[in-house]
């Protein structure tokens, strides 16, 4: 027969498990992190030597540079081979490796100039965000309410800077070959990535704020003579080059911070790890069950003379409180995915840009004075009445 | 190096390896259900012993069951002792433990007429109310949508009949001395019974809800009655026998119900692994990452001819759809716990009896045009402006 304290220790045995599980998920984030950031490089260089004359000499060093990274999260990937951590993040793990074992051949096809600059970018975007559907998993799973807050930060700031990155590779062909269709699609980046960071800002630990800087005046002037039709003339080339070297330092910059975030996030797990493999306090003495009222204030000290009911009553009502902490932040995730999907609604049905529909979707809600996500839901609700996608 | 195929077969696993951990634990529900239907007995009948003289007999042999049945749930707790069963669950089993282990002490006061009715009562349900947090913890884990759902209807018609339990024992009281507050308490009763009822019906299987009767006429005209200045007469004691006679067949029918959902859970944890454990389909060649359209029409069959890739996506795009569905079942379940906090919060700080906090929310949900929940938030949020709770 086992008694209660064994349970006690149990639980904290749970928590210890899977904050380890979450330490390693989050360690795997981090790597993942530097791979998307070197993808990302690659998929601009790419792009410039699709748009222009270039010669590949940076490209090959940035495609090793790639080639390592991606050894090291396969290594990483077979460190998780454990089942408790979710079949979801399995399948999606999976995935990403169809993508990785796929690499070489589409880089044979860009090298050998098979690929138009849209084509490649296109084909690189889809393995970013397999890999980042990876760490979207392991955001998902967290037990911690601060753990999560965090990887929620990044994992939203990781999508940010990705779109940042889709943003140097169309500014690369704008600046190439400038037309209306390019300039929309940078636009459309420019918001979305904004959006993103908004998330980031409102999950982020304050420290790590004043580091970030929404705006950057050389990046905005290229951006204001890129999306304009003032770029299309020979200047193009030169402008190409400077666009593509701004945009790069600022990828560093954003990585620079998400490589704070990603060690903020191992810190956390450490500090949660600590705590949770204090020794439970002495229990002495049973206090009767069915008579016992609230402990009384503990007047000897927090470690002395404390009962396994007491214990057990402290433990139960501080998971809870932590339960309660973590809907909190996974009912506003679940917002913005309504308000997402909304959009996406929108946007297939509708034929609205990305910006229109969250235009519609927030105008709405201000002339009903509803929240946007009853909008988004709404919105959701009455899909069979908007008319079919066309094909 | 780990190759996709292999993360796939991971991701099954884990599938396979939640759903063993959920089949064990719906058996441990099924045994509590048990355990708690023997105590709920034990308390009627110790209420029956301390409000009458009758002899102890019946209670004696109750309590044996009781015990029996304990021994059970003590052997149940210790096959679950793996770690990943989650850290809340065990907390909820220590204090359980507790209580369990107290019980003798209680059981002697009871025998020698040192406790009232009311405070015996009160006892017996503090530990059915720790066996029922317990339950609800199991059904909160649940990753398969199917099987979340059946685990609300469950939880939720084993806290129905843990109210009609504490209602029969109110009901035996009542009758051997009846006072407004005695018949005040015991319409709070009927009413909360009827809301869990509510849930239960919403998430139970349709092919359930034939067999579950709300109404019987011998119940209600004796509610009438024991509800009414009526029953304050000599023939109390008379009635009393009658009273409790009709209550446990009620109980005794709701076990009934009870045990097929909970079979019904075990039931769709078998199919819900054998189907985890088909074979994955033969997957042959690889089709090209980068270039892949979403697969064609499987005209071979679906086992033929398939690409790992395409078998990755359909698994990943499954789970997906299991993951949201959850979250709607989630979703419900938290409306319900605002809609309770909410409720909890104006019978302590401006003591309202639990059925007026209902009508007040409704009445202003139908006023306001807005749904229940969010009239609940508003109420919460607004906690502060309440007068405090007295003392």
């Amino acid at each position: 027969m086992t008694s209660a304290l064994h349970f006690l220790q149990l639980a904290r045995q749970c928590e210890i498990t899977e904050l380890e599980l979450l330490q390693r998920t989050s360690a795997l984030v981090d790597t993942l992190g530097r791979l998307i950031h070197a993808l990302q490089k690659e998929r601009g260089l790419s792009t410039v030597y699709l748009t222009g004359r270039a010669a590949p000499t940076e490209l090959a060093a940035q495609i090793k540079e790639c080639e390592q990274l991606a050894d090291t999260a396969r290594a990483g990937f077979d460190d998780l081979s454990s089942p408790a951590q979710g079949a979801r993040l399995f399948s999606r793990i999976a995935y990403v490796l169809q993508g990785l074992d796929a690499l070489p051949a589409l880089r044979e096809r860009i090298q050998a100039r098979q690929k138009t600059p849209e084509t490649s970018a296109a084909a690189l975007t889809k393995l970013v965000t397999g890999l980042l559907a990876v760490v979207f998993e392991a955001a998902d799973g967290a037990a911690d309410p601060n753990i999560s807050r965090l990887l929620v930060a990044l994992f939203h700031f990781m999508q940010g800077k990705e779109l940042a990155g889709q943003e140097r590779a169309a500014g690369v062909a704008a600046f190439g070959a400038g037309s209306e269709q390019r300039q929309q699609n940078w636009l459309h980046l420019i918001e979305a990535q904004e959006r993103c960071f908004q998330v980031f800002a409102e999950f982020a630990p304050p420290t790590l704020l004043p580091q970030w800087r929404a705006e950057d005046a050389a990046l905005e002037r290229l951006r204001r003579v890129g999306c304009t039709s003032a770029a299309n003339n020979e200047s193009g080339a030169d402008l190409r080059q400077t666009w593509f070297d701004v945009a790069t330092s600022r990828m560093d910059a954003l990585h620079a911070i998400e490589t704070q975030l990603a060690a903020e996030v191992l810190y956390q797990c450490e500090c949660r790890i600590a705590e949770a493999r204090q020794p439970l306090p002495v229990a002495d003495a049973n206090a009767d069950f069915f008579d016992s009222f609230p402990a009384p204030a503990a007047s000897l000290g927090p470690q002395l003379n404390r009962s396994v009911l007491e214990l057990v009553q402290d433990q139960s009502q501080r998971l809870q409180a932590m339960q309660a902490e973590l809907e909190t932040t996974r009912a506003a995730l679940q917002e913005r995915k309504l308000v997402e999907r909304a959009k996406g609604l929108l946007m297939a049905r509708r034929q609205f840009s990305e910006g229109e529909a969250h235009k519609l979707l927030r105008q709405t809600a201000m002339n009903q004075g509803r929240k946007l996500s009853e909008v988004a839901e709404a919105v959701l609700a009455m899909a069979d009445l908007l008319p079919p996608a066309p094909h």
